[in-house]
């Protein structure tokens, strides 16, 4: 496949030109200035490229070309819940609604829930994780605990957060079949035992993320050469910052090395200013972009969300909204269009970010695909558009809508 | 007087050259980037700019030469204490001991006290703002209350600190003998009676600010447009940030077009870190530092300091120190070099902040005289070194040691 357009943004730079794709990889990258008709940008290819003539030409001439979305915080997504399903299908029907949301691959998380779920939801994700994927890709696990604070849990389930264990999280490493499926784990450093673990975590090449936390400014500035990188849904879960004990927030903004990551933009959770304040002081360069979506229309018990006001209650064909000012509804979950809007997509989240702050396409790139990249050691093969990298791309108008999704050399329609 | 420096720093630009001081005022500014030997020099001034010869010429070669800092914010200093004695004199000796501390110009700052004391010391600056002036100038008065939140008062008087009230600041504003005396208003927005008397201030051309506040997010966001243009001490006496209800903190940090006063950097009151975050956000185009230093040793009654952990004793011959730990001391408060060290000087709290943040002379120039000189409206005659504005001036060596002061085109010694 041969992609031409006059707005394909590289890391550093945007440029008019090439991509030709292989093997679900982006294999060269032609720069032009050159102006093309249907016929000469044929001619083109095959005369000066002398790039096969078998290959797809598709000109995207005034679309932009940018990397695909990498969801790094994400339970579940429309109709599939890795979360309260915790089954190899709940991740399977992510794979297959994600593309159409600008995500090319992503970590599906989990939460405090018991050891036995989590190291079920090790098993079922492994059995992705190894075998031949379709859609978005899952490139590995976010364990958002156990080891967290009580006092914090947002909602997590206050029985399950735990102390840090190290026999615990070596029966999650040793139950995975491939050593690097378990890719970011969140803990609250505070905690004791969290040196043991973060130790071990290190060692095996697992990214530490700090959240559901009421650490103090000062535990954070010794815990963060234990491997700790960045903060997980920045503001939401953590010790606020007061001016004589900047607690968890202050040191997410303080430390110039260290990550935010933001679940996604409603302004509900977080408001838009707040958003803005730790883009200005972090820059794009430390923010991270996910959607910590849940799937809610696949909850297996009836629970209430705090911020939305509304109890999802699980139905026989569905799921029922219960509003907190009395209204009901019944969705059937069973299809994707129906659930689609009870969160908001990665890049609805994205037009937010754009519709608030002022950023550009390069501030987008760094927050939604090469920071959660390198965060999770994957920036050799994905996070931006090189050679050798997989040919995960989004294809977006002026206003950020989404034309087309390429996930590993494949258009997603 | 003519000063030579190879580090004459005017507001946007370094220069190598001459300042030509007459009646108080920057006559002229010369660049050259020749070298002198001490012959030279004298010659250059005779021959080539053609300076009266019975100039003084003062060579400051490798030393610094930047505007004089403007305290908008200081109770008292030193031997003199405004907000405690409330007298011509207290003024007086605070002019006689700022310009050592590098202070070239203040505005003597009330607190939260009766109106009969208010209206005192209206009459007693008055005495001093239509005289001769000699030391540091007090350029007028900041009022910081009595209109602000009993909940938000730190140390504040409580029983004084009231609702906005048109009356009382009109007898406020009809009291001064010259009307541009009353320069600041500190006020909090939410209270009731607020925009009546702020309209009334920015009529009157006094610079409103928010602070001892309670106000929420978008109460400051309607109430900007009514003439408040910043914040008091921002972080001190004032409702906290929190992500959904970004409350004054949020707010100080959000407005970009709103200036943050910072009291004294000691690391004390407000953690060093959480200072870098806000110059972070508003970058020192928007910060004006301040001492808010009270004359501690002329305290006229005792009191506890809760963040330093002290309470001052007045004494016959001075003032007693009692420590929460136990330990006592006895100062005699006549004398300006047993009490310097009481509170953190000007000087040493932009040496803090140049210690604990990444700033440059022309960050320091911003956030010590041209903000401050913006915002109460002398930028026309002050805060920058500039042709016909006032020859407020400090010498200083690299590490910031103040090598001279000039004042008004006065050496001070």
């Amino acid at each position: 496949m041969i992609i031409y357009s006059k707005n394909i943004y590289l890391e550093n730079k945007k440029i008019s030109g090439f991509l030709k794709i292989e093997d679900k990889k982006i294999i060269d990258i032609v720069e032009t200035t050159d102006e093309f008709t249907k016929d000469s940008l044929n001619n083109y290819v095959l005369n000066d490229l002398k790039w096969d003539k078998d290959n797809e030409i598709l000109d995207y001439s005034d679309f932009t070309i940018i990397p695909g979305f990498i969801d790094n915080h994400i339970h579940g997504w429309g109709t599939g819940s890795f979360w309260f399903e915790k089954s190899k299908k709940s991740i399977t029907e992510m794979q297959k609604n994600l593309p159409s949301e600008g995500v090319t691959s992503f970590l599906a998380t989990t939460g405090a829930d018991t050891i036995e779920e989590i190291l079920t939801q090790i098993d079922e994700a492994s059995l992705i994780y190894e075998a031949e994927q379709n859609g978005a890709e899952m490139v590995g696990l976010h364990l958002e605990g156990p080891f967290v604070s009580k006092e914090y849990k947002g909602m997590q389930k206050e029985e399950n957060c735990i102390l840090p264990n190290i026999e615990f999280m070596k029966s999650f490493y040793n139950r995975q079949t491939s050593k690097g499926l378990i890719k970011l784990m969140t803990m609250a450093p505070e905690l004791d035992g969290a040196k043991e673990v973060a130790e071990f975590c290190k060692d095996k090449g697992i990214q530490l993320s700090i959240g559901h936390t009421g650490s103090t400014f000062d535990k954070i500035k010794e815990m963060k050469d234990y491997g700790f990188g960045g903060f997980t849904h920045t503001f939401s879960g953590m010790r606020g910052m007061h001016h004589r004990e900047l607690g968890v927030v202050g040191a997410a903004l303080y430390f110039d090395d260290m990550y935010c990551e933001f679940a996604k933009q409603t302004g509900l959770t977080v408001k838009h200013e707040a958003f803005d304040i730790a883009l200005r002081v972090k820059t794009s360069d430390k923010i991270i972009l996910s959607t910590d979506c849940c799937g809610l229309a696949m909850t297996d018990k009836p629970w209430h969300h705090y911020v939305r006001k509304i109890t999802l209650i699980p139905q026989e064909n569905g799921v029922m909204i219960k509003h907190d000012d009395g209204r009901e509804e019944i969705l059937d979950n069973s299809k994707y269009e129906n659930v689609r809007d009870l969160e908001m997509s990665y890049i609805d989240s994205v037009k937010n970010v754009i519709k608030h702050s002022k950023v550009d396409i390069f501030d987008i790139m760094k927050m939604a695909s090469i920071n959660p990249a390198k965060y999770i050691n994957i920036y050799d093969k994905k996070g931006s558009i090189d050679i050798n990298k997989d040919a995960d791309l989004l294809v977006i108008d002026k206003e950020f809508n989404l034309i087309e999704t390429v996930v590993r050399g494949s258009i997603y329609n």
